[in-house]
């Protein structure tokens, strides 16, 4: 099936089905009103809500899309975390700055916690707090789970991914760099996250969805030209299932985790990127200078996952950077 | 006024408001079912909270407490987040290891973010996955927030301050050097945390609250012996209020965000310890080798924060570790 939320009803929002063909939506006639009950209680109206969806496969059922003010899929969730799993991205970006690479980080992956209580809406203007700090987009694959229990196996883990989505990990470059000097994890580099408006059940993801990771395009834009597209199902050296059953080693996820595979990233410079910082590394390398501006007021950023059917399959996140 | 959760009612549990000399409670007969909904809707129902909490000074009204089963006053939150502030603790822990403390560790305060999604109630067993992670208890005292904006200055945060109360941040000190090694933040070392089943609006901690910080002694025992009575007002070099703005540098923190000081420590070494590690750089240092051992299955871990007038202000964190 595929969800979303729409702005009002509350601070978590109204739940709404949307139809497969991403054209339509319908407020559930019955069961949960926000997302994090819908998950909350997944077995209790998963079916409830599998049934409005296929009943939407009718069009003349639902509201037009178009209609409609999305939320984040969570406005607010309980958790979120994040492994970097595209090595090339950590590669370049950290080899750019001659920073050593962390220890370990090809033997198991590298994780990190950070805000989940306050998600941006797909389409959330983005204030520029200082551009000293060097603001970047991160487009990044994301899992909303059900109850990973604390030790769980990685099939274990795979079987509580409940809806696939995507987000923008805004990230202030310059304060990640002095809060990984000072030797803590990062906090203020990480100001908030977009997400697009749909979050799809893997099933319902079809030929997009390999089991354990998205086979999609992710397509990036800044001020509308091409920073990148590159694809999530390559160069990728952990995926969600690996990473679910490293975050449960010591506690479980409880229904309604966020969790992302780090910043898509591949290999092939053609493929372009998913963040600026990257571009900026590899200009430094070959030019000897980054000429790429990090994100300025005006700027807009548009990220989108494109099936190889064309499909976009999470709708699109659409932010404009503004003054603070 | 005192608030506390009840398990049962739901996975947030059921609000109660309890007496102020801690013995009696009742569930508040109109507004918020759950301690989540009393903070997302804090301007709504204060009063009404603050008069069922003044009619329990009657002593006929009410339930006694010993009948009560605690949950964690919120059993679930959407962010903890911590400062370390009693610089003892790192430069002990960490100079007894050898380690470097963090650069500018003395000019702002080196903050981390942490598991909120799943707290442990004040009598929860602690399940100990493997001797050889090293178990550690962690006394720490923690506000809880309302609405804290963006850029904050430390006076608009401090009026946010909406309760207080305390935790056991349980932490695996063996995996915390392997991930601090790594250069990533604190994940699998903190499996979770305890509260005390009492929180305290700041106005009803009278003397034991300086405006800033709390003004009491952190009794912390091990197998009934005590480890420390360290003063929770003593050597602390930031407070809550600079924490807090420190947070909301880059973010907002949402109603029900929890935030901690770290782990209580003085530099007189006669207060003892609020946890086993800093015992044993103390041992090491002194003897050339720690013999106090780390937490064991059998062990009870019992914390308490005392007031100058002997008052017991959140009641009791105790906790009986067990195999997993």
């Amino acid at each position: 099936m595929i969800l979303a939320t729409l702005q009002g009803g509350g601070i978590d929002g109204t739940l709404v089905v949307v139809s497969r063909d991403r054209r339509r939506l319908v407020v559930p006639p019955r069961g949960p009103r926000t997302m994090q009950q819908a998950l909350d209680e997944w077995p209790s109206w998963e079916h409830a809500l599998e049934a409005t969806f296929v009943e939407l496969d009718d069009e003349r059922h639902g509201f037009p899309v178009e209609h409609a003010t999305f939320d984040a899929p969570l406005p607010r969730a309980f958790h979120w975390a994040e492994g970097s799993c595209y090595l090339q991205h950590m590669e370049r970006i950290r080899g750019g700055r001659g920073e050593a690479l962390p220890v370990d980080h090809l033997r198991q992956p590298i994780v990190y916690q950070s805000g989940s209580a306050r998600n941006m809406a797909p389409c959330s203007d983005i204030a520029l707090l200082d551009p000293a700090w060097e603001l970047d987009l991160e487009a990044t694959v994301v899992v909303i789970t059900g109850h990973v229990r604390g030790g769980a196996s990685e099939d274990e883990a795979a079987d509580q991914i409940r809806l696939v989505g995507m987000t923008n990990d805004l990230t202030y470059r310059k304060l990640l760099v002095d809060e990984r000097r000072q030797g803590t994890g990062v906090y203020s580099s990480k100001p908030g996250r977009a997400y697009a408006p749909f979050v799809v059940s893997p099933s319902d993801l079809g030929p997009a969805w390999s089991g354990s990771n998205l086979r999609a395009v992710l397509r990036c834009e800044v001020g509308g030209d091409t920073l990148g597209v590159p694809r999530a199902d390559r160069d990728i050296a952990f995926e969600f299932p690996q990473i679910l059953a490293h975050l449960a080693k010591t506690r479980p996820l409880v229904p309604g985790s966020i969790v992302g595979t780090g910043t898509v990233s591949n290999a092939d410079p053609a493929a372009g990127y998913a963040c600026i910082a990257e571009k900026r590394a590899v200009e430094l390398a070959k030019d000897g200078a980054a000429t790429t501006p990090f994100l300025r007021v005006g700027d807009t950023v548009g990220i989108e996952a494109l099936g190889d059917d064309g499909t976009s399959l999470f709708g699109r996140i659409r932010q404009t950077v503004v003054p603070a």
